[in-house]
């Protein structure tokens, strides 16, 4: 009897009228033979109700009772649903992070799953039971309540799949993966399947469909990530290893954009490698994500180096740097930028798909401000204005 | 240093603003020089409204999820003033019935606090730190969350009080206990003390002020129980042992009535002790509370025998006494009972007070349907018309 492991979004909780359907939906398949783990998010705008009530007690709210209030969506969904499909006669219980054993670590808002203890899993399922979840949240070392990040109900998804060794489906609001967001790019393709590092790429480049942090996890037990409608005959997208994409021999499998970030440049700084890791470890130990780096050639040993950093965190890193850098350094700020990567498992071989990119980009006068680049992925970043039309320039070319 | 262990109710903390007040006032009493623990009910109507959430769902919610629902409420204000706390400059940390190990035992909606794991508490206060706790929940033995029953809160702070061996402090919407309500006798008198049996006997009984489980908990460990207004110059009520209001040598402290009871008889049936105990233990193991029992002397040994229910659970009764009794039995309902009682300590050392009693009830014509009686009190069933002129008569007569 394989076990099934659902995860339903908040759109898709976010009337009684909804959690009653899926609750009928869950009892189907049930009753076709499987056993059922289901994982609810907050209903509806939930989570964002309830940041705007901690924003109304305070601009800057503790972060770990942030989390525990936050965790208090998804809890009130499981039971919800678990309700329901008990008023229809079918036995279920619902489950807090605490009661199945959900440990994290790390930051509060932020944190990782680190291991879930199945014993109370298994019990249930060996009772026959279908399983609630609440989502998002787990419990860290010091017992505290913490979450996972924005979507990171996808992520409880898949760490309860892998550890029961179960298939993970994923429902949201949207009908799959495309190879680029419909919303800039009309004739964008949804793909069947895609492999886990290009999922992976495209959801830490801005793709908002997944938790970028469930991908890893699917990856690293190697669980199928099935993402689509519930309820639906469309047929949405698996996330999987080696996916067969890879024997069309397609270097690129998708584009994603991200306007969410800034790019900081220290300037005519002296070029010792000390400065340089002592900056870039402070702010990594005060978590701030940096993504492109690039440092030009020093002249009379002095260098420029760039980053880009999360928008919302600018002020953070601007503090780090007046720490390190001496009040004469020049810092700049530049707002004015879309990150857009292209990003595919077929890169690895086939050669010359950059250079291809930057042909179109020089032919179409696309100015490109910073670049990086990984094995399945190129980076640049451009102009906002430049955005709309790279994409669909790029995905032509690519035939995405 | 004092621990003081407050609790404020629902009403107290509806809106972000009151939270913030309460935030200033309980940094204001640490910083007087004590330790602080705040006992958190759910903001203003939060529990009726998931009640209904719940209802929407099912006619008939399975309990143990609607425990797992209603308990978010109090996570909820709880996180919020921590963080209010906090904002305010003063460290603050909020727990719920998992993590301070508040046990309970019974059944969901109205489970007992068995124990509580002070060790967490301990270790925050001495890091001086200003603790909140969710109240009105606990965990069961098998991890699942219960709640304590409506103003369940007020026994989470009593029972922290006595662990901690602190003073215990219920904020809420009235200014404390009065002899009679006050909706009921404009004249009613506040007491400055009142001793737990009275106490206890009240709440019972139907003044809803305090959760009769809260008191039981104060008297076992004696700690007394301050009833009252918050931020208020208004002096409320301290319920504690051998109050100093029998030094007065006054019978009768205080009355209470409540109409939330029906009267059940069953005629003419077999006056043997086995049916009656059997009946009797069934209905005791739906956990009916039955409360007045009254039997005629038998006549051709038939007896008719009444008792009172809480109204809701009328239907459940029903069908317990269909399983007890052949099909000709008679059974009667009577929904036109108040419940009238007088409570008093003094009671055990003035004799003739049920006397006195019924002498009015004679005079003025108020017709008893059942009579109870324990050593501090008289429990009259009277018609709900007679309701408040008898509570004026009494009022007046006993001086309340």
């Amino acid at each position: 009897m394989a076990i099934v492991v659902q995860k339903y979004g908040g759109s898709s909780v976010s009337t009684v009228e909804k959690i009653k359907n899926i609750a009928k939906t869950v009892i189907d398949r049930k009753k076709s033979g499987n056993s059922m783990v289901v994982v609810v998010s907050a209903m509806g705008d939930t989570t964002d109700e309830l940041i705007d009530l901690a924003n109304q007690v305070t601009d800057n709210p503790d972060k770990r009772e942030l989390d525990a209030l936050l965790s208090t969506g998804e809890m009130r969904s499981a039971a919800l649903l678990a309700m329901a499909i008990k008023a229809s006669g079918e036995d279920a219980i619902s489950y807090t992070a605490y009661q199945i054993g959900i440990k994290t670590s790390g930051q509060y808002g932020k944190s990782l799953i680190e291991d879930i203890n199945k014993d109370r899993l298994k019990k249930s399922i060996d009772d026959g039971k279908i399983i609630i979840v609440a989502g998002f949240q787990g419990i860290n070392e010091e017992g505290n309540i913490t979450t996972l990040g924005r979507g990171g109900s996808d992520t409880t998804a898949v760490a309860i799949a892998a550890k029961l060794d179960g298939v993970c489906e994923i429902y949201t609001d949207v009908d799959g993966i495309y190879s680029v967001d419909p919303r800039e790019y009309k004739k964008a393709r949804k793909l069947d399947e895609i492999d886990y590092e290009e999922m992976l790429e495209l959801s830490s480049l801005g793709a908002q469909v997944m938790h970028p942090r469930s991908i890893e996890l699917g990856q690293k037990y190697n669980i199928p990530i099935y993402v689509g409608l519930s309820n639906s005959k469309i047929k949405g997208t698996i996330i999987k290893g080696e996916s067969n994409m890879n024997m069309e021999n397609k270097p690129v499998t998708g584009v994603a954009t991200s306007d969410d970030d800034v790019a900081v440049t220290i300037k005519n700084i002296n070029g010792e490698i000390n400065l340089i890791s002592n900056l870039f470890e402070s702010i990594a130990s005060k978590k701030i994500n940096i993504d492109m780096i690039s440092q030009t050639a020093p002249i009379d040993d002095k260098i420029n180096i760039s980053f880009t950093i999360p928008k919302l965190e600018l002020d953070e890193c601007l503090n780090i740097l007046k720490d390190h850098c001496n009040v004469k350094t020049q810092v700049d700020v530049d707002e004015d930028i879309t990150k857009f990567s292209i990003v595919g498992i077929g890169m690895k071989t086939t050669s010359g798909v950059a250079a291809k990119m930057f042909k179109l980009f020089r032919e179409n006068n696309i100015q490109v401000k910073m670049i990086t680049t990984s094995e399945i992925r190129v980076t640049c970043a451009i102009k906002h204005e430049d955005k709309l039309r790279t994409v669909k320039i790029v995905a032509k070319e690519f035939n995405l």
